[in-house]
C-alpha cells in the first residue's frame, strides 16, 4: 500500500477522511485551521501518532499567511493557534507534542525573523511526518518477536496505517510478522462506538492481505477461554511515567481479560506518547464524547429510544500492572515501567 | 405497563415483534409454526423464559388442528412438531423445556384421547405463562435484597418483560427495588451485535421511569475502575448443574471485570433455565449466528468491508466459579452451585 494518512499538499493538509471510511477513500485538503479543528473533532483523522502531525502541520498552516513584522504579534499568533488546536480533543499525548515540539522552534531561535521562523516551523511540521515513519517500522521490528506462528492475535481500534504517518504502531507489528514469514490470525475487535476496528482495521488488514477475523467487543473473553488468543497488541493515546496507558475504551477491558486468562498484553507506540510530566493515569484527562454516537449508528441510523442519558468515554486507562511491555520505537520496555522510561527519555 | 411479550389470542400466538423496538410497538400473531420458527430465528421473540412459552404454544399450535383418530400417529406428529420447533436455537434451555413440558403431558395421561390430548397440551402451554408470571415475581422479590440505595448496577441484554411472561428476571430485581423504594442508578450495556441492551432494555427501563445510562460494552471496566458499579445483575440462558451459565455473549466479560475489581456478579433465572442433565458449561452448545449481524447494522446499514470473516457467538459461558449467586424463583443459591443446584431440584 502506498497511502498516506496525512501529507502536506499544494500549501494544504491532505488527510485520508476516515469518517468515509471503508465505503469511499476520500481525501481532505484542508486550507484553514477552523477546518482541522472540525476535522480532528469529527475523526476524520485520528490516531495519536497522526494527530501529532496534524498538530504541527496545523500550526504552521495557522501562521503561514501571518502579514507585519512584529515579532511579539507573530509569537502570540502562535501560542493562540496552538491553544485552538489543542483545544480539539484532550486525550491523546501527541497532538500536544506535536504542538510544543513546533513551538520549540521559535524558542531555540531567538535571533530568527518572522520569515525564517515559519521556514523553520515548516521544516519541523515535516520532520514529525518523517519521524513517525521511522518510528512505525521501528516499532514494527521490535514488536515482531511476539507474534509467533499459529498464534492468534486480538487488536482493537485501529493503531495501522490509518493512525500514524507510517504504516502503524501495533498493526505494523503484524505487518511485519507476516513479512518475517510468520502465519497467524488476527482478531480485530469492532470497537464501539465508532468502529475503527471493522470499519479502519479490517478496511486495513483486507488490504494487506492479513488472515483476521472481525469479532464484537463483546467475544473477546469467549475467545480467550476458548485459547484462540495468543496475546493482545492495542495502541496508546498517551502514556503515564508510571506505564499507566490510555487508549480506545475498551482496552481496559481486554487488559483485564487477558491477565485472567494469563495471556500477554503489549501496548505499541512512539516514545512522543509518553507522557512523563503525568505520574499515573489518574492525571490523563479521558474525553467524553457526543451520546449520539452510542444511541445513532454512525450518526445515520437512530437505534435507542429518544432522550436516553449516555456515558459515551473516548478512553479508559489501563494499568501499568496489567501491561506485559510497551513497545516503543526505543526498544522495548518492561515493567518497572516508570524506571525504564526514564532511562530511555534521555 | 400492561404488557404481554407472548400470549394466546384467538387461536394464535400473539407476540410483540421485538425487532421492531424500540422504534415500533408492533405484534405478530402467528398461526402456523413455520412462521413460529422464523420468529424465533429472527428474535422477534428472545430470551429463554419467553422462548419456553413460545415452544409450549408452538407445539399446540402445531397439533391444534390435527385430523383422524390414530394416537400413534397424533403422538408421531407431536414429535415431529417439537423436533422442528427445537431446531429453531440451540442454547436456551427452557425452549426445550417448554417442548418437555407439554409432550409430558401425553406419557402422563396413556388412557387420554386426541381431543383430551390436545386440550390438555393446550392447558400445559398456558400454564407455563402463567407460573413464569409467578417465576418472574418470586425473582424480583428474591433478588432485590442485593440492590442497595446508591448503588450502580450494570446489567446486559434484555433480561426483563420483553425475555419472560412476566415482568423479567434480572430487569425485575431492579423493578422489585425500586418498588421498595431504594433509588440506584442502571448502566444498561447495549449488547452488541442486536442491541437488546440500548433498543430493549433502554426501552423497557424508560417505560418503568428507571433512573438509567446506556453505555457501549467496552466501558464496563472504565465505570468498574471509577467505582461506578456496585454489582452487576444478568439473566441466563442455560445454566449447567455445577452453575456454570450461559447467557449473551459479553457476559463473562462482565464476569471476569467484576472478579477482578470485587464486585458481586449475580445471575438471575427461573429454576427452569437449570440443567441438571449436563454437568458443566463444556455440555452447552453455543449458537454461532450470521456475520451480517456484525457487518451490517441491524441487518439495514453496511459497516464493514464486503467479504470478511466474522466470528459470531451468541452466547458464552461463565464458569460458576465468577459467580456470587443465582436468583432463582425457588430462592438464591450460593455456591457449591453443584450441590446446591440439585438440593433445590427436589
Amino acid at each position: 500500500m502506498n497511502l498516506e494518512t496525512i501529507s502536506w499538499q499544494k500549501n494544504k493538509i491532505k488527510i485520508i477522511d476516515q469518517s468515509k471510511l471503508p465505503f469511499k477513500l476520500e481525501y481532505l485538503y484542508i486550507r484553514d485551521i477552523v477546518t482541522l479543528y472540525r476535522a480532528i473533532r469529527r475523526m476524520c483523522i485520528r490516531g495519536a501518532p497522526a494527530l501529532g502531525a496534524a498538530a504541527g502541520l496545523g500550526v504552521y498552516l495557522g501562521i503561514k499567511d501571518f502579514r507585519g513584522n512584529n515579532l511579539e504579534d507573530f509569537k502570540r499568533k502562535v501560542k493562540e493557534i496552538s491553544h485552538y488546536i489543542s483545544s480539539s480533543r484532550p486525550t491523546a499525548r501527541n497532538l500536544f507534542w506535536g504542538i510544543e515540539r513546533v513551538n520549540s522552534v521559535i524558542l531555540k531561535n531567538r535571533s530568527k525573523d518572522i520569515s525564517n521562523l515559519k521556514e523553520l516551523i515548516f521544516w519541523e511540521a515535516l520532520s514529525i511526518i518523517k519521524e513517525d515513519k521511522k518510528s512505525c517500522d521501528r516499532i514494527g521490528r521490535y514488536g515482531s518477536v511476539f507474534i509467533q506462528n499459529n498464534d492468534g492475535v486480538l487488536t482493537i481500534c485501529n493503531a495501522g496505517l490509518l493512525a500514524t504517518c507510517g504504516l502503524g504502531t501495533a498493526l505494523n507489528v503484524l505487518y511485519q510478522a507476516k513479512k518475517e514469514g510468520k502465519n497467524f490470525k488476527v482478531y480485530a475487535s469492532e470497537t464501539r462506538p465508532l468502529l475503527q476496528g471493522s470499519r479502519l482495521t479490517a478496511w486495513e488488514l483486507k488490504k494487506n492481505r492479513m488472515d483476521f477475523n472481525i469479532i464484537c467487543d463483546n467475544t473477546a473473553g469467549f475467545l480467550m477461554q476458548q485459547k484462540k488468543v495468543n496475546c493482545v497488541i492495542a495502541g496508546a493515546d498517551r502514556i503515564a511515567g508510571n506505564g499507566d496507558t490510555a487508549n480506545k475504551i475498551g482496552t481496559y477491558n481486554l487488559a483485564v481479560l487477558s491477565r485472567h486468562h494469563k495471556i500477554p498484553f503489549y501496548i505499541a507506540a512512539p516514545f512522543s506518547t509518553v507522557d512523563l510530566s503525568i505520574k499515573g493515569g489518574d492525571g490523563i484527562l479521558i474525553e467524553e464524547r457526543n451520546p449520539d454516537e452510542i444511541t445513532t449508528l454512525l450518526f445515520k441510523r437512530k437505534i435507542a429510544p429518544n432522550g436516553l442519558k449516555v456515558t459515551n468515554p473516548a478512553f479508559d486507562v489501563t494499568e501499568h500492572k496489567l501491561i506485559t511491555a510497551i513497545i516503543t520505537d526505543r526498544g522495548i520496555i518492561r515493567p518497572p515501567f516508570n524506571k525504564n522510561l526514564m532511562k530511555i527519555s534521555c
